[in-house]
C-alpha cells in the first residue's frame, strides 16, 4: 500500500506542477503586455481554484452518488472518502485537486488578454464547484452514468480536456476576440508570440507532467498497464508534433513552433482517454491524427470568429472528444478496428457529444454569471494598455532600464497612441536609479 | 528497505531542483543588471556550498553529540552514519546535502544587487560549516538540547527557514541598502522586478520541490503521515497565496504579482514544522495567516529601513517563526488550540527566540568576517554598473542585437549618467556581427 | 517487479524531461536570433528522434545479436525484447528512448546558428538509427564486443556523451564557423550568449534530470549501489562546478556564468560512467578534473578554429572520454589507482579510442549525406538574418511590441546592414494593434 502513496504523492506533485507549464506556455504565447496577466491566473487556479474544489468540487464529483448526477457528501472533508484501492484518502485527494486545476488552466489560455481579472477568479471557482465536478461524476464516480454505460476515459480526455476546452470555446465567444483580431473584410490577423523560449519551457513541463498525469491514474503502483501507459503517452506526444512539424514545414514552407507545440499537446491530450487500453502502434496512429487535427481545428476556430490566442479549444477541445472517440476506435478489448465491435464506439460518442455540451452550456453560463456580476470583459483602455499595467500594475519584462536610465515601471501609457512614454521629469526616474 | 532509498533519492533530487525555482525567483524579481549575478551565487550555493556542508556541516550537524551543542565526528566522511531508520546513508546525505542549500539561498535574496561576489561565496562557506549545522543539530540531532526538550520542526520551519531569514535579516542591515532604495524623507522606492514570467516559473519549481521537501523529510515511505503531509503542503500555499491575492487587490486595487507568488511561498514555510502534525483545516488555517503576516511584514522590513530585495526575510523569517509556533497551537496531539495543553506552544517559542537569536547572531557575524576579509559591499561604481557587468562580465540578456545591431556586450557603462552606450567605434561591433 | 515499474517511469519522465533543459540551455547560450531553431530543434529531437530509435535503433542496438557488432531485430516492436532483470519492457523501452534522444541533443548545440533545419531533421533521424545504436550495441548490448571485453560505462559517459561530443566535433568541422566568429588574424571573437538566466534554468533541468539519467541506469530500484550513485553524481557536479568558478575568477578575474555552468555539466558527464563504481571523494576527484578539463578543452576547440556555440564538444566530448577513462583509474574493484591493476584502464582506454573515432566517422558521414540532399548549412543571407526568422518566421522574442507600437514580426531584415528595421507604411502595423 505505501508504495502506492508514494507513486501518487510523486506524480501528484508533478500534475500540479504542469500548471508552471500552463504560465510559461501561456506567458509566452500571448503578447508582452499581458504576460503577467496570464501568469497570475494560473495562480489563481492553484490557489482559490485548488482550494474550491478541495472544500466543494470534491463532494459533488465523488461524494455519495445520486441518481447517476451528483455526489452528496465530503464537503469540507474530502479526505473522509472511502477508496476500493488500497490507497490513502490524502494521497486520492491531492491527485484530483491536480486534475481540477488542470481543467481551469485549459480555460485561461482561451479567455487570454480581455478578461477582467475579477471574472477570471470566479470562472475559477465556478470551474471547480460546477462545471469540472459535475461532468467529472458522471464519467468517474463509480455511480455515474457514464460510467455505468460502460463510457472509457483513463486519464480524462473527456472529463478534463473536452470539458475544458469547449467551455473555453464558448467563453472566448461571448468574450469577444480582441481588438484587432479580425479585419472588417474577415481576414485575421495573427499576434506574434512574445516570448517563443518561455513557452516551450512550459510545453516541455506540460510534457514531464503527463507521465504523471496519465500513469499516475492508475493510482495502483502494480497496475499492469502502467508502463504501458507511459509509452503510449511518449509515443503519442512524439507523433503529434512531428506531424504539425512537417505539415507546417511542407504548408508554409517554415515549420512553426507554436503549431509545433500545439501538436505535441494536441498527440498528448488524445491519447489521455485510451493510454491504458491501446497497442503502441494505436497511440502512434492516434497522435499523428491528433497533430493533424489540431492544425485544421486552429484554421476552423478562427473561421468562427471565434479569438483563442494560445488555441486552447482546438489542442484540448477537439482532441479531447478525438481521443475519447478513438478508445472506440483502437481499445485492445472492444474498439471497432482491433476486434469489429461497435458499441463502444457508440458509448464513447455519446460521452463525447455530453461532454461538448456540457462545455458549451457550462462556459456560456459561467460567462453570463461573471457578465451580471463582476463585469466580463475589460475596457478597451485596458485592453489597449495591457492587462499586465492595468490589472496587476507592472510589466512584465524590466530589461530596458539598462538602456533607458528609467525605469519602465515609470513609462506611462499613452492612449491616443497605445504606445508607452517616457516619464518628461525625468528627473524623478533618475532618483529612483 | 529500498522502496525508502527511491523514495529518499527522487525527493532529493526534487529538493535540489529547488534550486533552479530560486535561481529563476530571484533572477526575476531583481534588476536586470543584477540577475546574472544572483544566479550565479546560486550556482556558488549547489557547489561550494554542498561539498562545504559534505565535508564539514553535516559531521557538526549529525555527527556524535556533544553536550547536546554540537557533532564531533563523520567530517569528511558523512556516509558513516549509522541511522536508526533503514535507509542508506548515501540517501540521507544528499537528502540533507539539499536542506542545507536551501539554507543558503535563503539568504542570497535579501543581499541581492549589491553584495560582493566574493563574500558571498564566503557565506555560502560559513553558511553551511557553521550557521546552519549548530541550530541543526540542537533541533534535528537526536541528542540535541532542543530535540530533548520536546522541539517539534518536522521539515524545518525553524531549521532552515527562520534561522536562513533571521540571518539574512542581519546580513541586509550590515549590507545597508542598495542606493536610491530609501529616500531622504524616509519614503522608500521600489525597483520594479525585472521579468515577472521568469519569477513565476521560480515559485511553481520551489512549490513541486516542496512537496518533497516536506513529504520527503519522513525518509521513510511508509510513514503513515505521508499523504497528509503533502496534502497539507498544497492547502497550506493555496490559501497563502489566495490571502495575499485577495489583500493586494483589496487594499492596492490591484492584484500584485510578487506579493502573490510571496503568499504562496509563505504558506509552503510556514505549514513546513507542522506538515506531519496538523489536521488538514489547520494547514488551511496556517496558509491563511501566512499570507497575511508575510504582506505586514514586508512592509515592517521596509520601515526597519532594511533592504530585502526579494522580501526573503518576510518569507522566510518571519513565517518560518510563525509555522514553529504555529505547531504548538495546532499540533493534534499536543496544540493549545486543539487540546488546550500549553506545554508544547512553550517549547516552541523557546526554539523561536532561540533561532532567531541565533540567526541574527550568525549573520551579523558572517557580515563582519567578511567585510574584515575579502569586502562585503561592492563598489558604488559596480553597483550603478550592476553586478553583472563588473562581477561576471556579461549582461543578463542581450537581446537587443537584433535592433542595434551592435552587441549589447559591447556597450559601455557610463558613470556619470548610469547608462549603457554604444561603442563609439562602431566598425568593431560590425565586425562581430 | 513493480517497485521498478515506477523507479523506472519516473526517472524515465525526468530523463526526457532533461530536452527541456538542453533546450534553454542552448536558447540562452546562442545568440537571440537563433533562439527559437535551437527550441525546435530540441522538439525534432523528441518528435522524430524518439520515433526513429523506436522504430529501428532500439532494434540495432537491443536486438538479437550478430558478431557482437549489431542487433537484428524488435525493429516496430521494441516492447517484445525479453530482460533479464525484473521490468515490464514498455518501461525498458521508455527509459532507452530518453538516452537515444539525450545524444541527438548534445549535437544540437554545437551545431546551432548556421545548420540548415531540414539537414538537422535528417542528422536526427541518423544519429537514432545508426550513429548511437551501433556503439551502444557495442558497449551495452551483453552479447556487444566491448561489453565482452570487460568495458564499465554506467550510464553513458562513453556510449551516450563522447560519441555524441565527437560526432558533434565532425559536424561542427565540417559547417564551418558562424560568420564573424575566427578573424583573419587567427584571433577568434566571442558572441555574447543572448539569456543567460534561461540558460541557467536549463542546466539546474539538467542537473536534476541527472539524477535519474544516473541512478535510474541501475533500472533496479534494490540495487545496493543505487543511492551512492545519486551522491556520486550530486558531488561531481558540484565539485565540478566550483573548480570551474574558482578557475575563470583567478584567470578572467570575473566569474563566468556559462563556464561554471558548463563545469557543472562536465563534472556530470564524467561521473556518468563511473558513478556506481566508485567511492564518493572520487567523485569529487573526478568532478573536479571535468570542471579543469572543461576550461582547457574549450580554447583547444577555438585552437582548432571549430566553432562550437555551447560548448558541446568540451563538456560532452572530451569530459565523456576522460569519464570513460577515469573508472579505469578510480574503480573500487579494479581501478589503477585503488588497486595498482591496470588491465581495466586497458579496456576503458580501448572503448574511449573507439567512441572518439566512431564519432568523429559518425558525425561526418552524417554530415556529408545532409550536405549531398538537402543542404548542410544556410546561405548567408539566411545566417545574417538569423534562424529565427528564416526558417521559423518568427523572432524568439517580441518584448518590445510595448514601446515601438510595432509588432517586432512585422520588421523586415535589412541585408546590407544586418538590421530589422521598421515597416516603412506604420498604418500597416497600427491597424493590427
Amino acid at each position: 500500500m505505501y508504495v502506492n502513496t508514494i507513486w501518487v504523492v510523486i506524480t501528484a506533485a508533478m500534475v500540479l506542477f504542469m500548471e508552471g507549464g500552463f504560465s510559461l506556455l501561456e506567458s509566452g504565447l500571448v503578447r508582452t503586455k499581458n504576460a503577467v496577466n496570464v501568469t497570475m491566473k494560473i495562480f489563481v487556479d492553484l490557489t482559490v481554484g485548488a482550494l474550491s474544489f478541495w472544500l466543494i468540487g470534491f463532494g459533488l464529483m465523488f461524494g455519495k452518488d445520486l441518481f447517476g448526477i451528483i455526489g452528496t457528501n465530503l464537503f469540507g472533508s474530502p479526505e473522509h472518502i472511502h477508496l476500493s484501492i488500497e490507497l490513502p484518502s490524502a494521497a486520492y485527494v491531492l491527485f484530483q485537486m491536480g486534475f481540477a486545476v488542470a481543467c481551469i488552466s485549459i480555460v485561461s489560455g482561451a479567455v487570454a488578454e480581455r478578461m477582467n481579472f475579477k471574472a477570471y477568479v470566479l470562472t475559477a471557482i465556478l470551474i471547480c464547484i460546477i462545471l469540472y465536478p459535475i461532468t467529472g461524476h458522471w464519467i468517474w464516480n463509480s455511480e455515474g452514468w457514464l460510467e455505468k454505460l460502460g463510457m472509457k476515459d483513463f486519464a480524462g480526455s473527456a472529463t478534463i480536456h473536452a470539458v475544458g476546452g469547449f467551455a473555453a470555446f464558448a467563453m472566448a465567444k461571448l468574450l469577444g476576440p480582441r481588438m484587432g483580431r479580425f479585419n472588417s473584410d474577415g481576414s485575421a490577423n495573427v499576434f506574434a508570440p512574445s516570448n517563443i523560449p518561455l513557452a516551450s519551457a512550459g510545453a516541455f513541463i506540460l510534457w514531464f507532467g503527463w507521465f504523471a498525469f496519465n500513469a499516475g491514474s492508475t493510482l495502483d503502483a502494480a497496475n499492469k498497464a502502467l508502463p504501458s501507459i507511459a509509452l503510449n503517452t511518449m509515443l503519442a506526444g512524439a507523433s503529434g508534433g512531428a506531424v504539425a512539424l512537417f505539415i507546417t514545414m511542407k504548408k508554409f514552407g517554415k515549420s512553426d513552433p507554436s503549431m509545433t507545440i500545439n501538436g505535441v499537446l494536441s498527440g498528448l491530450v488524445a491519447i489521455t482517454a485510451g493510454c491504458a487500453y491501446v497497442s503502441q502502434w494505436s497511440a502512434v496512429i492516434i497522435g499523428a491524427v491528433a497533430g493533424l487535427i489540431v492544425i485544421y481545428a486552429t484554421l476552423f476556430v478562427d473561421y468562427l470568429k471565434v479569438d483563442d490566442p494560445v488555441g486552447a479549444v482546438a489542442v484540448h477541445g477537439f482532441n479531447g472528444v478525438f481521443g475519447t472517440v478513438a478508445v472506440g476506435l483502437f481499445d485492445k478489448s472492444q474498439g471497432l478496428f482491433t476486434t469489429g465491435h461497435a458499441s463502444l464506439l457508440g458509448i464513447q460518442l455519446l460521452g463525447a457529444v455530453v461532454v461538448i455540451l456540457w462545455g458549451l452550456i457550462g462556459g456560456t453560463f459561467i460567462a453570463k454569471v461573471c457578465d451580471k456580476t463582476v463585469g466580463l470583459r475589460v475596457s478597451a483602455r485596458e485592453e489597449k494598455e495591457g492587462l499586465d499595467m492595468s490589472h496587476h500594475g507592472i510589466p512584465a519584462y524590466n530589461e530596458l532600464e539598462r538602456f533607458t536610465d528609467i525605469p519602465t515601471s515609470l513609462y506611462n501609457f499613452e492612449e491616443t497612441t497605445g504606445i508607452m512614454v517616457a516619464p518628461t521629469n525625468g528627473e524623478k526616474a533618475k532618483d529612483i536609479i
